[in-house]
C-alpha cells in the first residue's frame, strides 16, 4: 500500500479539500506512477458535484470523491511482470485505468466500450478489488500497464500534453473515425477545452476547418488555433452561408441546444458527432433534416488505448499541444468556478508540485 | 398534348374524384408511358390531405393534386432522342420524374439529393415548364427517359412490382448503404407498406433479420415474411433480450415515438436510419445512448435511379415482391381509410384497367 495525497470531495455539496488515502500494492502488472501534472475537465466538476447521478453513473458519485483523468507522471515502480516500461519513464493516463482485455471491443482496441464495462480513471469500481477508483488529483496513482500510455515530448511541454488524455482524445477520435482529412470540411462547435483542441486537430489532419462559437470575441482566437473559418453560430447569415457544405462536426457543447441548425451545415452522407453528455436533453432533432440528406447524428466517447496513443504521438510529432493556464492544486475550487464561466484559455493544469510542498498540501 | 385521366383531390378536404388533364407533348427525351398499376403509398394520402405542409413540402400540396409513384406502365410513344427504349416496353417510374442530371449528387446517382431540387412525380414544377407535376393516378403519364426503370418481369407479377418503387427502394437503398448481408444483424421497425418489403429485402440479402411490431398479430407474419426473430416492441423483457446487439435498424415507423429503446439495441457503431417525417417529431433521443456506443441516428430519403435499377433486377431475379390487395381506381377513398388503419396486407395498388373503362371513370 502507498499512501497518497490528494484532493477529494466528500460530498456533492462540500468544496474539494486535501484527502489522505491508500493506493494498493503493486499487482503483477501495475505501475505506481508519480502524477507531476493533471488536467481539470468538465465530468471531475460534474462528478465531484453529483451531476452525472443516474445519466452518466447509474449508482451516482461515490464518496470521497478523488477527480481527475487527464494524468502525466513518471514511473516510479513497477510489477513482476512489467516489461515494457521502467522506472523513470514518462507517462500519461487518460479516463481509463482498467478493461477486460478480451471482449470483441477490447480487441478491437476500443476499451471505452468494453462489453463487460471498461474501470473508469475514477468513480469506478476496481475490476478485482471493487474498490472505488480514485483519480489523478493526487500525487500518486496504480494503474495497469496496459493502460498507461508512452510520452515523448519534451519535459517542458508535459502540462501541456496531460488535457490531450481526455479533452484531445475525445476530439481525436471522431475526427479520424469519421475521416478528418484533405478534402474534408469539418465544424468544430464549442470554443473551449475540447473544441480548441479539435481545431488544432483536424486542421494539423489537413481538413479545412470552420468553427462555430457564440462569442464574437472567440472569433481571432478560433483563427489563432488553426480555424480556416470562424461562424457566430448567433448570426442567421453566418450559418446560412455554410449550409449542406460539412462532412463532419464535433458538437462539443454539452449544454442542451438546437441541433437542427448544425444538421442543416451537413453535407450529403455528412455526420455530426455529440460528445458532451448535456444534463438536460437538447431538443428534438427534425427527421426531415436527417433524411433529406441521408444525415447522421451520432455520439463518441473518449477514444481507445491504441488511438489515445496515436495521438500522443501525432501531438509529439507536430507539436500540437493544449493552451493551458497552470495552477496549484489549492485553487481547484476557483478553476472550476472560473471554467463555468468559460474564463480559460482553454484548460486549467494542476502542477502537483503544489502538492508536493508540505506547506500547501 | 394527351389527354389523360386520372383523380385528383381538388383541395385538402375533398376526396379523390375523376378529373382530366393534359400531359405535355414528348419533348425529344421524353417517354409516354400508359400507366398499368401504381400503388398506394402515405405520401399520396399526406400530399392529398395537405399533411405536409410547411414540412415535407416548402408551397404546401397544390391543388389539384394528382398523387401516384408506384408506377408500371408500358411505353406508348418516345421522342425523338430516345434510344434506351422502345415502344411497348415495360417500363417502372418512382417518386422522381427528372432532375439535373449534371451535379455532383446526380452524378453519383443520388438523384434524390439533387442539388436543385429533384422533380418528384407529383406536387413538384416541372423543370422547363415550371407546371405542377401530376402522379401516377392517372392512365398516362409522360417522363424524361432517363427516370424510366426497366421492368423484366413476367407480366402476371406487375402488380406486385409497383410497390418497389416507393416502398421496396425507401428500404433498399439504406438496407445497402449500411451494408445489410451475410453476418449483419439488422431489425426492421414496423411492419407495413414498406417495413414487409423491409424484411423481405434484408432476409434476401443474408442479413439476420429481427422484425419489430407493436401487434402480436403480426408475428407469424413477420416469420412468415422471411424474419429470423420477431419482437413484441411493448414487452420490455423481448426488447432488452436484443441490447447492443443489431447492427443496423431500418425505421418505417412515421409517427412520432421513443427512439431510445430501439437505440439501445444497437450495437457498437450501429446505425438506425428513420426513413418516415412524423408530422410531430419524435421525442429527443438521449445523447448518452449515442454517445455509449459511437450509435448513429440517421435518416434516408427514396433511393437514386440506379439502385432503383438495382432493386428491380434484384427483384425479378429472387422472385421478391410486394404482397399487395389490387383496387379498381374508385375505390381508392376506402383504401385511404383502411391503409390509415393499417388494414392492409401489406399494399394495396390500383389496377388502371378500372380507370379505361369509360362506365368507371
Amino acid at each position: 500500500m502507498y499512501e497518497a495525497r490528494g484532493y477529494a470531495a466528500q460530498s456533492s455539496s462540500s468544496p474539494l479539500e486535501p484527502f489522505t488515502f491508500a493506493r494498493r500494492e503493486l499487482r503483477d502488472n501495475d505501475l505506481l506512477i508519480e502524477v507531476l501534472y493533471c488536467g481539470v475537465c468538465h465530468s471531475d466538476l460534474h462528478t465531484a458535484r453529483g451531476e452525472w447521478d443516474g445519466t452518466v453513473y447509474e449508482n451516482g458519485t461515490l464518496f470521497p470523491a478523488v477527480p481527475g483523468h487527464e494524468i502525466v507522471g513518471r514511473v516510479k515502480a513497477v510489477g513482476t511482470d512489467v516489461s515494457t516500461m521502467k522506472v523513470g519513464d514518462l507517462v500519461a493516463v487518460g479516463t481509463m485505468v482498467d478493461s477486460c482485455r478480451t471482449c470483441a471491443h477490447c480487441q478491437m482496441g476500443l476499451e471505452q466500450f468494453c462489453e463487460k464495462g471498461a474501470t473508469w480513471t475514477y468513480n469506478a469500481p476496481d475490476r478485482i478489488s471493487g474498490e472505488n477508483t480514485f483519480g489523478g488529483y493526487s500525487n500518486l496513482i496504480v494503474v495497469r500497464q496496459e493502460f498507461a500510455l508512452r510520452v515523448s515530448h519534451p519535459e517542458a511541454q508535459l502540462a501541456a500534453v496531460a488535457p490531450l488524455l481526455c479533452a484531445g482524445i475525445t476530439m481525436w477520435s471522431p475526427l479520424r473515425y469519421w475521416n478528418a482529412g484533405p478534402g474534408k470540411r469539418v465544424g468544430i462547435v464549442g470554443i473551449g477545452g475540447l473544441g480548441h483542441m479539435g481545431i488544432k486537430l483536424a486542421h494539423a489532419l489537413g481538413a479545412q476547418v470552420v468553427a462555430f462559437t457564440t462569442s464574437e470575441e472567440k472569433r481571432q482566437d478560433a483563427f489563432a488555433l488553426g480555424a480556416d473559418e470562424v461562424v457566430l453560430s448567433k448570426s442567421a447569415d453566418e450559418m446560412k452561408r455554410q449550409a449542406a457544405s460539412l462532412d463532419l462536426i464535433v458538437n462539443s457543447v454539452a449544454v442542451a441546444h438546437d441541433l437542427d441548425p448544425y444538421l442543416s451545415l451537413l453535407s450529403l452522407n455528412g455526420t455530426m458527432a455529440l460528445v458532451g453528455v448535456p444534463a438536460q436533453s437538447h431538443p428534438s432533432p427534425s427527421a426531415t433534416n436527417l433524411i433529406f440528406g441521408r444525415r447522421s447524428l451520432a455520439g463518441s466517447l473518449v477514444g481507445g488505448i491504441p488511438e489515445t496513443q496515436e495521438l500522443l504521438d501525432f501531438s509529439a510529432k507536430h507539436g500540437i499541444l493544449a493552451d493551458i493556464e497552470t495552477i496549484p492544486i489549492d485553487q481547484i475550487e476557483a478553476a472550476f468556478t472560473r471554467m463555468q464561466r468559460s474564463d480559460v484559455k482553454y484548460r486549467f493544469v494542476i502542477d502537483m508540485q503544489s502538492l508536493r510542498s508540505p506547506d500547501k498540501a
